[in-house]
């Protein structure tokens, strides 16, 4: 079982398995409802900017409260099923563009038939995008890596784009890794359709971009050595740059 | 005096600096004609995507041929401090996000007074965004360094932005660091002007995008390990997206 820190610690994980994670947690930890409220607080506060994880933590004291119970990576993976199929059903184009390490686009993509080309971008800081294409190509899919900054090239190049999301706000804003929002413009600017996976779990009902908690600012030490640094994981994209969102309980066309 | 490789293999100087390089490897290289031609194609071709190269092979050769004389680094220098001056005296903002280490953009960003804040995108692969943002820290500007992935955050928080320019085409197309499409994207999305800094020296009046030479793909490993990749060094930015080019002869109002 992960300790506290290790969860709080943790910039690489992908919500999914963050969310598997916490939740394990919460169930074998053998804390006190109080404890387990403040270990709640300071994980959401850590991960703003992940519908899942606040769902996860709010499920979690729900059932260490009135002795429920919910299995949570049950509904979590049959979610994710859901989207991978209706994505791999749906999506015609071949050649595709993604950002980070989405494990619901994963999913997506290895359900997918005769892809021609998956191109990721390696999304600084922390290079998830990197796991992503190797865990692809071992899969045997065509896989190519390009920076950030070529997000454009790299568009104007594919059929279409898909990303993963931490969370979807009451209007369709969607947040997720940052790199999003100028890709998502890239989409819009080449004509491409930009696809938004996603599932109940993620939604939050009660936020939008208004009343939204503050994103989280990390250690510029991680990207500028001694310099002074703007480092956001996650940033908004409008819902007027999302062609689909792709959800659990189906296709809902986007604003653009 | 520079050999010839080591110019080939230069992929971090600007092209202000490479061009001076240039010049004096051909005032002093001590080849025939014939030789200075045949290096000339090779720079040429290793540099697509820098106006001020192809000008500066193309003014040594008529040198070399003629027994005319440019004294070219003056002409650069020249050219470049009067686009500085202009910028200083024109951009009225002070908070500015850049891309690249362009010495026009710095020349004109130390010109300029009561700066508050410069954001500068790393640009990877080659990070030459963290040169630039050291070079300003040293004199005493306030700086911040950002991932390419974060451009849109970047330029939400500031008052405009300024890159510079390896070539200008006849229709105003601007080639620059790759990133330079998307952080147009993000400055006309969020309504920020997009101002290219450029010489008459960078100025190709013989190529629009449609017989441009095709841009160099470098080395995939630069960025990706054994994984194939996307690495182009330049890209175009449509001039539809540029607010205003500041060359030395004067401000010209872009198309946005």
């Amino acid at each position: 079982m992960a300790c506290i820190d290790e969860i709080l610690n943790d910039s690489t994980s992908g919500s999914t398995e963050l969310a598997v994670r916490i939740f394990h947690f919460f169930a074998e930890s053998g804390l006190t409802i109080g404890e387990l409220r403040k270990a709640s607080e300071r994980i959401n506060s850590r991960f703003t900017g992940m519908a899942l994880i606040r769902n996860v933590t709010s499920l979690s004291l729900k059932m260490a409260e009135d002795h429920s119970f919910y299995d949570i990576p049950a509904i979590i993976e049959r979610q994710n099923e859901a989207v991978a199929g209706i994505a791999a059903e749906h999506i015609k184009e071949r050649k595709i563009v993604t950002i980070s390490n989405s494990s619901m686009v994963y999913d997506a993509l290895v359900s997918m038939r005769d892809l021609e080309e998956v191109t990721v971008l390696e999304s600084r800081p922390r290079n998830e995008g990197s796991i992503m294409a190797s865990r692809l190509r071992d899969r045997g899919i065509r896989v190519r890596i390009t920076t950030d900054a070529s997000m454009c090239i790299a568009v104007r190049s594919c059929g279409t784009v898909i990303i993963g999301s931490d969370s979807i706000l009451s209007d369709g804003t969607v947040i997720n890794k940052t790199g999003s929002m100028p890709l998502a413009l890239c989409s819009s600017y080449s004509g491409k359709k930009f696809i938004v996976l996603s599932t109940e779990m993620k939604i939050e009902k009660n936020y939008s971009p208004g009343n939204y908690p503050e994103l989280v600012s990390h250690d510029p030490g991680e990207i500028s050595g001694d310099l002074d640094a703007i480092n956001y994981y996650f940033e908004m994209v409008p819902p007027d740059l999302v062609s689909e969102y792709i959800l659990n309980s189906g296709i809902k066309k986007g604003w653009k």
